[in-house]
């Protein structure tokens, strides 16, 4: 049971409990010597942490993501708070309690459902084979579950992806009302699968980074191998049907300058990227209103990812 | 009534029948002598026309969107067939039936129907004052019901303003069940006015061209001059609605290089941009494939202005 | 009358006089306490306070642009004093004196009176009226006077745009010599109403910052209703005149990625847009080469907006 | 045996002969009639084809790239010459020679021989395992050895990816020289893997063309399935070459905006883009000066693709 | 003395006259045969050529620039006429007179004493003698009088670099009035020097066209070779100005992506590239508008290089 | 001799002894008041240094690049060690040693003897006489020796432009071998010519930063500059080799926006430009990498430059 908290934490405190690690990096001064920066999470906020005495052993006791025990003494630099670290020790799972940990809201539990809800209407029978794959496959229904959407931008906390998902498929659905012509059981697949690169781009755990085949692959190949990973296990999956998956997955992102190796070629493949864009770029205007209200400010900080300010339109 | 139809013509037929004027060129030939160059259309499609005798003076007897009656003979060019023009001579409405000349779906009643079916259910008092201001005003009505959304892109038809603006109205609708912090009637307005600009910009008779207004100022400048020439009717209207209101209109393009003077910087912009874009393109995706479909190929041409082929999904 | 000025702050000081607040934003540190950062502002420079304690009340007390009294500590942080602020109490007009807080050099009284005196050779009677409803109009005047040209690049300063529209009258001048198929009355039209957006995009007294409609719908739009409510009070002002004088307006960034939502397309408006930036460009150049000088530098700080160095020619 | 060639047809002729279709568009006229426009090849260059009766159903006889038996009359359109098609036939291949429909040089033997004694040298045991995989499969060598590197730019002819692999490859040898830290097993493993794809992208028969899947997923995609499934027949794989492997597939154009959907991000990935580039950039500038003086001109047309013209150095 | 001009040929004409020949292109057709495309020019206008016949003789007997005697008979051909070549023979200068070939008004001379007066009151003594040696080179003046500016775009006619450069030496005077701070001899020699490239990167006589080195190395560089010439024939010419100089060369155009390997860095730098971009764009807008009104037509054709229309403000 | 190295000082110690000085900022804080900022520099690192006291007076008493002694205290700021200091004082040559300084391998004779011995098989006359003309030249020979070939990015020291320009030449072999009608010797002339003009962009001793003429005419004049006053010391050097030297300096960076005022329009300028892209990424590649390492690091900080992070591939 943790005692100390982020929040609470104040200039002259010792400090002996546990947090994620969530940065080590030994840093060469430019004197020459050498220096651990770290910093330390918990449900309530992160502080940052350094040291100058055996940096170099130090960075070799912990990994980024453990769960560790922090002994220091919290000092002010640069108006920040932050741990002058005498000693990091990793703990095993027994020796915590996630929940003092993370404290994201729990309901993707409702928004895997709703969203499994949705595609239990699809009625092509190859695309219902592959969906079976997945959803027979207890380790990623847990995984899918439990991923974020994104690092930062959008969903980006636990069962984020099954809201983001979720919330596409009622635009499709609409879409598929206006736009009778659009194959509905082929776009709510697309809505499936654009994402699922994702569960091996990133970590999902206490710790959100991405993965080395994530930064070197990217999670659009990493979904094109998931899914048809799961084809080659349904004797005779049409290949037009399996091209057009890909093509999903691979023209997502709408232009190449975005990472698309393709761009969107048919009806479904131009409404998935639309209807994407359209829930990110929602999402992450809420998201920021609500921290610009929670800073008591009518305007938001200027953001450079999108080059302007948002207004609450509080006055 | 009308006996000689665009698609009917053949190389030798010679023409005496009526046609709306698209196009009058007067052209200087490298070699100094002027010819006039001049387009037709009914219907069933369109045809080329050229002169080269008395050039200068049939310029001034006709205007572009003008229904004329042309005699000449119709010759083969480039592959193409074109009319010889012997005489071009306008015509009063009197003199011809329009449903020879246009052929449009005539829906546009029920997509209006529904888009203000919708728009009823505005509940702010402002914001319904001000759509009250467009409705009762039957001059308004008219020319948004037969007003098309572009000149070539999507919703290029009469009436393709109402089924535009009633597609982005249900995508709004989806957007407020899952966004409960979007403001809907807010949404709601800037559905109606992000285009009301168009209706000046462009003209929308029997032949769809852009105005010299529409050329200089813009269809945004337009439409928020339109949008506050009915506010000053309305006394004491709120100057933080207004500026919400023209911030719809400006910014609903969403970037700079797109033709917006601001970027969207509240939420309902950013989801009004968004919709806009996503309804646009599904519908020009669609009529692509419609087109390629009818000229029996599996792949459409290129397509310039995105940079890319699409796919019918036929093989 | 003020006896602390901020260029003779030192640190240890304690601070009990009054000065403009420009910034204050209530900010949360990472521990999650809440800190009140704030800028004060007077005649001979600015400097920073922070606080601690009671800061959302603080920030309670008082807005941005007003003048206050500080009481605090001055310290040394990051290089930079600041003030470790205890109280801040904002005060009447009566309890100052405005030249403590302000220096610009008053000589937009003579740039004024020299850019009327061209703009009083303007022929064209309809261009005559419009320009008198202006000038008659002596809140317009007053604040016509009393603006900047911008926030920060050129002209920046109170008057500053009455100077920046002399200067490019004067280039009007000669274009209109050289081109003697420019329309000169409406050039000098053009010159006037470029930026008047800018007298509400931007508050111009003590304190320059965006207003809430600036932010939302821009100067191009502001001024474009300037212009259209002074013409309603015309009757039967020309249409084709009308549009063209918005045309100035709207165009005068010379391209959409730049703001416009128009780009030039008469020749007037051409020659508005460069001599705009001409005299912008130039002035800017000037200013940093002034401030470069003052730092005792041959070249200037790397100017991030321009992506380059500038060289004073000196030494 | 054929007797009419294409480069000596003559206006009149009339045409009974084989050739291989590499066009064949259905296209509606203005004005609303259709017509088939087709393109024949031989050896010895390429003329067009329309005719006007019959197009439906003349379009359903034969596929682009069947060889056929054409009748019809020489004539000349566009200063061009053009062929009026009465009759298309297409063939077995028992009816003619490939000979006579395709001239490329056959060196492609030659270049596939020394590309593969250098991947000969490579001495990493799970890369070997991998190579044999490949080399041990007929059906790929064969479609390899006969593959073209593009469809037009730089190696657009049968043979070309295998000279272009040679080419690339002699100059990893001198990097790696150059530049001991670089893995030069792995770097020539990306050489040979780089362009796998584009035997699916493209057909490589009598007619080069992008096939569907080559359109919609692309040649990166293509080639990292190719050699994902050799490696899934080589028993423990290790994990970290296979996403180098894919790594050099997926970044070898260099960037987002040219099609890659990650950026070379390890010393041999940055290596292989650019020897891929300087190679290919160096066989298409040799290309066209080649052509350029057979055409008797100094300075090539221009060429949008890299907007320039080149210049022979003949005076 | 000639009596076929080209304004006056007519369909079926037989000519045999003298034109300059401005394109002399040897082309293969896709058939394989060669045929020759020549384009004719007197002061009245131009017309294409073509044979087939002896093509690559004929290529031989003429370049490009000379004036030739042309015999051939007229035809029509795509809407425009065009001469059947028969026979072209180069003649001498005491064939022809040139006042049949061109057609330029000549003005020149004024423009060249007026920029010449106002280059007269330059005093730096270094400046003065750098003046001095361009001046007292005959063969220079004469080149420099002649001159165009441009190809195409502004002051595409003899003479027009001398009008370029008095129209920017008359603002640069009131950028001197308005910023006392600009170096005002410095300013004018940037003017003068400016463009001097231009007399060699392309040929001005009776045909302008790009030169070999102007196609390899450039006006810029060609210019600042020009200068440097002159100033080693000055004693210690000072070497801050000597730099100064030839960065007024380098940077005129602005950005690197418009040609300039440096960009301005200097007051004097960025005001001569400003006033060249003024007085070129208003000068190609003013021309445009000419040409658009002698067609009859008030908005101009669609300019790609500017990506818009122009008024002319007619209606 | 030296005691007090950079890589050795700790907060406290009393500093008195020689470093190069790198920086001498003299700055107004916002308060008004003046300080010094400075950057010294020995064999094993850097160290801010920096005076309130006497800033003026100080920045008088040395240059940048000056060895000099410094007297102050190291104490720490924002983490990092700086020298409070007292006194500045310039040595002469005698009064230090240079192999204190500055650190870098001495391998570049080898370099520069191994890319002589590639040049010495030029056979061409005139190239000949060329290289001659700045072999028999010592004072370049030794400047060329000496030369880093960029500030930072790649090969940044002593001996590093020779480094480069023999591992272009090696790769220029190879191009040779595989298209032999590549011209060598303009190749190896051009390899040899390319970067010449950094020799003056830069200051090449202790410290290397731009020079004045760097910043206002570039490597690219200065390059062009030097070559040409070697040519004309050659009597009837070719004018079409002229051209072609000068087009590769001017075309190198291969594209506008890389400053190269022409693009490469020859064979070997484009083979010149790719190679020379090729060796400077790789070779920066290479840097990065040993230094992500001696960090301890498998992926180096985010490179703004290149927009990625760079994999070590240690895990």
């Amino acid at each position: 049971m943790k005692n100390q908290y982020v929040n609470l934490l104040q200039e002259g405190d010792y400090v002996n409990d546990y947090f994620v690690a969530t940065r080590r990096d030994l840093r060469m001064a430019q004197s020459g010597s050498k220096f651990l920066g770290m910093v330390f999470k918990d449900k309530t906020g992160e502080i940052g942490g350094i040291t100058w005495r055996n940096a170099v052993e130090l960075a070799k006791v912990f990994e980024v993501g453990d769960v560790v025990n922090v002994r220091g003494r919290v000092n002010s630099y640069q108006n920040r708070l932050q741990i002058q670290v005498d000693q990091v020790l990793p703990l095993q799972e027994s020796d915590y309690s996630i929940d003092d940990l993370i404290d994201a809201p729990d309901t993707s539990g409702d928004d895997l459902r709703s969203f499994r809800a949705i595609l239990d209407s699809v009625q092509d029978p190859w695309l219902r084979k592959l969906l079976d794959a997945f959803w027979n496959d207890t380790d990623f229904v847990d995984a899918f579950g439990n991923a974020a959407a994104a690092k930062k931008w959008h969903h980006e906390y636990r069962g984020g992806l099954a809201r983001h998902c979720y919330e596409m498929a009622r635009l499709a659905e609409v879409m598929c009302e206006l736009f009778p012509e659009i194959d509905r059981d082929l776009l709510l697949l697309g809505v499936f699968v654009h994402d699922l690169g994702k569960l091996e781009e990133m970590t999902h755990g206490l710790f959100v980074d991405y993965t080395d085949s994530g930064k070197l692959i990217g999670h659009l190949q990493i979904g094109a191998d998931m899914v048809q990973e799961k084809m080659r296990g349904i004797e005779n999956f049409p290949e037009k049907t399996r091209i057009q998956i890909l093509h999903f997955i691979l023209s997502h992102h709408g232009a190449l300058e975005h990472g698309s190796p393709v761009v969107p070629k048919t009806l479904e493949a131009i409404v998935l990227h639309h209807i994407d864009n359209l829930d990110a770029q929602a999402t992450a205007f809420s998201r920021i209103i609500g921290e610009t209200r929670d800073k008591g400010q009518a305007w938001s900080d200027y953001l450079p990812l999108i080059e302007r300010v948002i207004w609450t339109k509080d006055d």
